[in-house]
């Protein structure tokens, strides 16, 4: 049996050297910002951006008080600002975004009513997400100039079902498969505080958008920590849901069609009650009536409610047994642990020893199943050079195995995701007997870094191997005693913790000047996004009590 | 990266000539069955087998009217005598079963509560379902003499949790993938009305056990129809649920890994009320929390009776253009519509040429994914020969493809998955302007055949790649006025459709003298299992009363 794998239409598209695409997209982008400020729209209240539940900003729109239309150009103006300090965005959506925000205004004047829960609110998209008669190019040059002829079908309920305003698309690492933000088309996102530094990846350029205030939601995809990694280096809150909760049609990925470890939608957003709003809101739409993928799940508030009202039972794993976190990471550690405890929930440890190896095993066997081609084609397609940490990967990898070893590896993960569950189900706490509601545990082994200094994503990709719902929230900045503490105490376990131990030592004192933020990890139970929101809000309060 | 092959344990077992260890495991059976005749249990009521619902025969027991252990006896008495006929079990659990059920007696003596809702109800499985102690060949002469350590997931719910007594494994086809029931371990499964006829497959075994009343409930997988062909063949009830709601872990299965058209767990009855409540006894046990591959659903009982309390609105698939249906296929179809018609309920014409022959060319391209490879392997293992239909199979499937291809080919599945959700959401009734709430449609293009005469199971197949629900219920015979109809009209679409005619043509006066039972099927959206059993019980209802 033959497979048709005839160019797609980019790839004949792409036929000019690649230096010249890049040169055009860049362009066109600085074009549609100067037409944008031509039009000297003014920002009335600049202020407003610093509300940062979504909630409370829907509603002074919904209610007259604040027009959608002020609301967009006060973010739309931090927006450009962001975007010259970082390089976050991709595609430019101002023009758009402000005929919607004044159509919103229109619809509240002639109807009295919103148009929808999230009515006016302004919103980002990593640039994988499909936007009618703009390009999803990933980074790829050869992407470049093929614009969607359809809305993804998240940014449609957004847009119809919802009333937000999308604002631009944000900046992304060739191939996706990285924590850091960088690709030949559109260059490298810094960290906005110090441009020597990365704000993570691979959904970098929402978490600098979002730090700078230039987007109320952000949305991005997680395969392997890609949400949840750029919400920790930039202390913003990131949930990567279970795959089957929110749509991923329309959504272009890298590996796309790969069934073996699933890429999640999910929201970064500066204030967990956003998550928890935009969540709600699209459970709300039922997603699964027009997304195939997704599971029959109304948002279940007696899950949540139920897992506010009572102490919690939480599973803390400390370390990963491959590469020790860095000071400021178990420090906040222990102190979530402290604030959990005295505030009367259970808390017991975690052991990774039994299945994390297994997963991460399984995970590098699969980095390498296709033998690079699908991201390899990607890169030929326009010709661009690839990146040294794609380079890498695919080196890694290896040659493609067959079909039926691939199955094989499938089958393993299986038996994994069987073994987990029934982790879940027998480790109880010693004090109550009672299991886990959730998990908490460090999101990396490090904070934002200095480019090119991620090694390690151990402590985020395991969930999506499980499929777990992952939530991370910011609790901490590196502080002077962290620096104080001598660390590393012993040996390097492998050489992926020595370059760890090394980057805390070489770096710490710059970590400690930018008080470099440090997140916590909250995991649940398969498809269980409701608990896991109820116990970040449990955290998130006491955490937020004691600073 | 290479991925570890290496022969699995019942590999190096099988070192003896295939047919030794076939007379060995068929001598075991024997001597199974003879040791539990020398017990001389006495049947107090062979009359019990004729209760249809189990509820009503749980409650039976629950009460202390009747004993678990002579339900047991009565059953396996139907059970040895319905193999002689058919050939149709594998592994023989009958002392188990009845010591379970003397516990169980025992249990309700002691504590007067039942063990659990299904308290009593003698179940059997097809020969893939992991039972502790017991092999699980599947019909490969290499998996002889591997007893299982565990009981798959299902199982341990349905004894532990349920209060079920399983009775026995029965008979499938090598591979799996057939819709008929031989292979070189155990042979045959044959008709119990006409040995030249097959029960249908895969799940053969069971349709000829229930239909003799050797078994109450029935398990059995289903990947293209193997639920669904033989309750229709043999005028039961059968549910193909989709995938993510039963426990499949612990279920042994060819072409394991793969993950592009998932197999479903799901009962056989001989009641559409048995049908529903050991769905809704399973739900209610949680499955998801015992099985990483469940989603977290319980049991939907709004959705059941609002839609048992509305007018249906169903689209009804005459035929999926490529092979037309017997005449009593069509003829039974037209008059289920005209009894839905008549209650009130709104039926309109489904069109199936927009995906239809997509998804079914999908599935061909799929088969030969691995290049038969896991078959070929098993096949191997044990040495005995390929049966014709395994052999033309892999035939026709071809060389592997790559792991990218196979990516594509996922791509197309996921197109196709989405374009089907826009056809529902899409396709109304002229009259009222709704979407459907469920599907009617043959289930086979034809009734039970002789051996070796399944050829298309177009069907049924489509359902497994949509992962969609379906459903098939007895809605008649075939009858005189059928043989008496000019048929078929017309030229032959293809080869297919022409065997098909030709199988008509050659059999029917065979077709009415057995009085062949037909099956209609009911497709609902995934996930939606409540849905299509509540339908199917307003469809049920109407066929019964107009019997």
């Amino acid at each position: 049996m033959t497979v048709t794998t005839a160019d797609p239409p980019h790839v004949a598209a792409a036929r000019r050297p690649w230096q010249e695409v890049v040169a055009d997209k860049r362009q066109a982008q600085a074009d549609a910002i100067a037409a944008y400020l031509a039009k000297n729209y003014v920002v009335r209240d600049p202020t407003i951006v610093d509300e940062p539940d979504i909630a409370a900003l829907a509603a002074s729109m919904a209610s007259g008080d604040v027009r959608a239309q002020d609301v967009a150009a006060a973010y739309i103006d931090r927006c450009i600002t962001a975007h010259k300090k970082t390089n976050c965005l991709t595609e430019i959506l101002f023009d758009e975004a402000m005929a919607r925000a004044q159509q919103l205004d229109a619809h509240l004047a002639a109807h009295g009513t919103p148009v929808g829960p999230l009515h006016g609110v302004p919103m980002t998209l990593k640039d994988q997400f499909d936007v009618a008669g703009h390009d999803s190019t990933l980074g790829y040059v050869g992407r470049a100039h093929q614009p969607a002829a359809d809305s993804c079908v998240l940014v449609r309920l957004l847009l119809e079902r919802l009333g937000a305003v999308v604002l631009a698309k944000t900046n992304l690492p060739q191939s996706i498969m990285w924590c850091e933000t960088a690709n030949p088309l559109w260059g490298r996102t810094t960290h906005p505080r110090d441009a020597r530094y990365t704000p993570g990846g691979s959904t970098g350029g929402e978490a600098a958008l979002l730090s700078e205030k230039g987007s109320a939601v952000g949305w991005g995809t997680d395969i392997g920590g890609s949400i949840r990694i750029p919400a920790h280096m930039m202390g913003l809150y990131g949930l990567k849901p279970s795959s089957a909760r929110l749509p991923y049609t329309g959504v272009a990925v890298s590996t796309e069609g790969q069934e073996h470890v699933p890429s999640s939608v999910g929201p970064l957003a500066r204030s967990l009650a956003s998550v928890r709003a935009v969540m709600e809101a699209l459970a709300g739409e039922k997603p699964w009536t027009v997304d195939a993928r997704c599971a029959p799940l109304p948002w279940r508030h007696e899950l949540y409610d139920g897992t506010i009202a009572r102490p919690l039972t939480v599973g803390v794993l400390w370390d990963d047994r491959v590469v020790r976190p860095h000071p400021p990471l178990a420090r906040v550690l222990r102190q979530t642990v402290a604030l959990l405890r005295a505030a009367g929930h259970d808390v017991f440890d975690w052991d990774p020893a039994l299945l994390h190896a297994d997963l991460v095993a399984l995970q590098d066997a699969y980095y390498g199943a296709d033998g690079g081609e699908d991201i390899r084609r990607d890169v030929a397609a326009g010709g661009e050079p690839m990146i040294p940490h794609v380079a890498r990967l695919i080196a890694r990898g290896g040659p493609a195995v067959s079909v039926y070893e691939y199955w094989q590896l499938n089958r393993r993960k299986w038996a994994l995701q069987q073994a987990y569950l029934h982790q879940w189900n027998t480790a109880a706490s010693p004090t109550t007997g009672r299991t886990a509601d959730v998990l908490l545990l460090p999101p990396m082994p490090h904070m934002a870094v200095p480019h090119d200094g991620c090694r390690w994503v151990g402590y985020t990709k395991v969930w999506n191997t499980l499929d777990y719902p992952a939530l991370v929230l910011p609790a901490g900045r590196v502080e002077a005693q962290d620096c104080a503490a001598a660390w590393p105490v012993g040996e390097a376990r492998n050489d992926t913790d020595a370059w760890n131990a090394a980057l805390w030592s070489d770096n710490k004192a710059d970590m400690l000047a930018l008080a470099l933020p440090v997140g916590v990890q909250v995991v649940g139970r398969k498809l269980e996004e409701e608990t896991v929101l109820a116990a970040g809000k449990v955290i998130d309060d006491l955490v937020r009590q004691a600073l």
